[in-house]
C-alpha cells in the first residue's frame, strides 16, 4: 500500500453504509497528545523538530496500530499529494502547508491517520462513514493506549492532557461529524440550526474545517470544548442530545420538500442537477458541489434510482482539484480540471 | 379553417425551409392603406369605426386574397385568442387592445394576415420562412392589386400612399426579417450591429416589434423610412446591401466560436441548454427563449443531430403563454405554466 494507490480507492468513509447515513456522511474523532519532556512544536528548535519526527514516525510505524498501512514523508511529498491527502481529510491544511519535518500514518482502509508535528506532536484521528462515532471512539482510545505503552504522554493531574491550543487541553477530544443539510438549506431554515449550535457549545463550519466555506451543503458539526469533561460526558452530549435533532430536522425538512406542495419546485432541481451533471462539458468545483448535494438529496429521496450512493459520494472526493490530477496523472489549470471534471463526471454516472 | 385549429397546426414561417433559415427565421413585407374620403381610425366617429370594420371586412373576405383563409372579429374574440394571433405575429400589440370594432383575415397557411381598423384602416401582411422577401413583395403586391379593383386608396401624387404615421407614408411599405443571432450575441458583438443598423436607418427590436426587448437573441431588422423612396429601392437597399453583411457576420462568428480555442466553451452551453429543456419541471418563458435559442444555434452547427430544425421554431411558439393555454385547454397561471411548458417541451423533444 502506498499514497498513489489512493486515488485509485474509496475511502471507507465514503462507502455510504454507516447508520443514519442518509444526513451522516462520517463520523470523525481525534485526540491531540504530545511527549512529555519535550516543548510544544512552535516552541521547538529545528533540531528538536527532527528529532520528534524520527522518534514519533519509528514508535508509530512499529507499534502496529496502523494495521496495513503507510507513513508519507509530507517534507518530501509533491504539494499535489499533499493537497490530495487534505481533500480525503487524512491531514490538515495545516499540517500540508507546514514549513519543518512532519508526516502522517495511514491505515489501509484509511479509517485511521496519525499526523505527526502538527500543532501538536501527535493527532489521531479516526474516520468512519454514517454515524459511527462509538465505535470510532473505542477504535483511536485502542490506538492511544498502544503508543502510550511506548511514549510517555504530556499529562498534568488537574487539567489533563496537555496541547498546544487551550481549547483542547483536558481529553485532548474532538469529535465531529459530517453532515448534509441540503433540505434545511432549501427551506430556509440553516439559521436556525447555527444557533442552535452555538447555544450547544457546538462548532458548525464547512467542509474542511474552520475558516472554510460550507461547500454544497455540507457541515461539520464539532465540540468546542474538551476541558472539565470526561470523555463519557463530551460523547454522550454530542451523540444523544444534539446530533439526534440535527438528524430529525433535515428529515423533517426533507419530507415535508418531498411531499409538500413545493414538491414539484424540489423535483425541477434535482433533474435539472442529474441532467447538467451528466451534460455539461465544464463545470467547476463549486457548481459540483452544489449539484452533487441536489443529486445526493434526489438519490435519498429515491428521486434518482440509477445511481448508487457511493458513486455519488466518491464523486465528491474524485472531482477534488488534486485528486483530478492525481487520478489523471497530469497536472492542469482550472480551465482544464474543469473540462477533465465534467468529463469524469460524466462517465461516472453513465456507468450506471 | 377556423381560429381555434391555429395551434394544432405550424405557421409557413416556421417550417425552416426557406433560404438562409440558419439566420433568417422568417421575411416579412407589410403595406398600410386607407380609405380616400374617410378620416384615419384616431379621427372617426364610433359610427365611422363600425362602417369602415364592416366595409373592409366584407371587401376583404369577399376580394378572395384569402384563399381558403378565414376572418377574425376581434371585438368578439376572447383575450386569450386575441394574445394567440400576437404571438403567432398575425396581430399587433395595437390590434389586440384597441377598443373599437376591428378584426383580421388570416390566410389558409397564415402567409397572409389583414387588420382591419389598425392604426391605418388596412395592414396587410406577408410572413413567410426564411428569406423571401421577393416573393412576400410580390404576394403583397397582388393582393393590394385586387382590393385597389374594389377599394379606393388614399393616394397624394406627390407624397403617395397617405398613412396615419408620418414614417409609413410613401409608398406604405415595412420589411422585416426576424434574425437569429445567438453567436454575435454569445461573441458580445451585438453592439455593433446595433451601430450598423442604426447608420443604414433600419431599426433593430426585440421579437414582438417595437419597445420589445430581444428575448432568446431573436431580433427583428426592418426599414425605417418609406418617403421618398420606391419600394424597388426600399428592397434593394435591405435585401442586397443590409442583410447580406448580417448573415455573413453571424455565420463567420459561429464558425469562430465552434472552431476556434472556444469551441468547448460552446459545447457546454450547448449541451447543457438542451439537457435542462429535456430535464426540468418548471421552466418560465424567459429561461425557455434562452436555452431553445441555444439549442436552434447547436442543431444549425450540427451538433445536436436528433431534433429537427422545425420542430425547436415550432417550441418558440407553442410554449408562449396563450399557445400554452389554448393548446392544453385550461386557463393557468404563471407557475402552471412553468409546469406545463416544461412538460410539453420535455415531451416534443423526447419524440424524435
Amino acid at each position: 500500500m502506498k499514497l498513489a494507490d489512493l486515488t485509485q480507492q474509496a475511502s471507507e468513509w465514503l462507502r455510504a453504509s454507516g447508520p443514519s447515513h442518509e444526513v451522516v456522511i462520517s463520523s470523525r474523532v481525534r485526540l491531540a497528545r504530545n511527549l512529555a519532556g519535550m516543548p510544544f512544536l512552535s516552541k521547538c528548535t529545528p533540531s528538536q523538530q527532527t528529532e520528534l519526527e524520527q522518534r514519533l514516525r519509528q514508535h508509530v510505524v512499529a507499534s502496529d496500530v496502523m494495521g496495513n498501512g503507510f507513513y508519507v514523508d509530507l517534507t518530501a511529498a509533491k504539494p499535489l499529494d499533499r493537497q490530495m491527502l487534505v481533500e480525503r481529510h487524512l491531514i490538515s491544511r495545516h499540517l500540508a502547508n507546514a514549513k519543518y519535518p512532519r508526516g502522517v500514518a495511514i491505515s489501509a482502509d484509511e479509517t485511521v491517520a496519525i499526523m505527526v508535528n502538527e500543532e501538536d506532536h501527535l493527532r489521531m484521528q479516526v474516520l468512519r462513514s454514517g454515524l459511527q462515532l462509538d465505535q470510532a471512539i473505542e477504535q483511536i482510545n485502542r490506538i492511544d493506549d498502544a503508543l502510550e505503552q511506548r511514549l510517555d504522554w504530556a499529562f498534568h493531574g488537574r487539567f489533563g492532557y496537555l496541547t498546544a491550543c487551550p481549547t483542547n487541553v483536558g481529553t485532548g477530544l474532538r469529535i465531529s461529524v459530517m453532515l448534509h443539510l441540503p433540505a434545511l438549506k432549501l427551506t430556509g431554515e440553516l439559521d436556525k440550526v447555527f444557533h442552535a449550535a452555538r447555544d450547544m457549545h457546538l462548532a458548525l463550519r464547512g467542509l474542511y474545517g474552520e475558516g472554510t466555506k460550507a461547500a454544497g451543503d455540507f457541515f461539520q458539526l464539532s465540540n468546542q470544548t474538551t476541558l472539565g469533561k470526561t470523555e463519557q460526558q463530551i460523547v454522550e452530549e454530542f451523540t444523544q442530545q444534539a446530533l439526534p435533532g440535527y438528524i430529525q430536522y433535515e428529515m423533517q425538512a426533507r419530507d415535508a420538500l418531498a411531499n409538500g406542495p413545493e414538491r414539484t419546485g424540489l423535483d425541477d432541481k434535482i433533474y435539472r442537477a442529474i441532467a447538467l451533471l451528466r451534460s455539461a462539458r465544464m463545470m467547476n468545483s463549486d457548481e459540483m458541489m452544489y449539484l452533487l448535494s441536489l443529486v445526493r438529496l434526489g438519490v435519498n429521496l429515491g428521486r434518482i434510482t440509477d445511481i448508487p450512493l457511493q458513486t455519488v459520494n466518491e464523486l465528491f472526493l474524485l472531482t477534488q482539484p488534486a485528486h483530478l490530477q492525481r487520478f489523471l496523472q497530469r497536472e492542469m489549470n482550472a480551465r482544464q480540471r474543469a473540462e477533465a471534471r465534467a468529463e469524469l463526471i460524466q462517465k461516472r454516472l453513465s456507468d450506471h
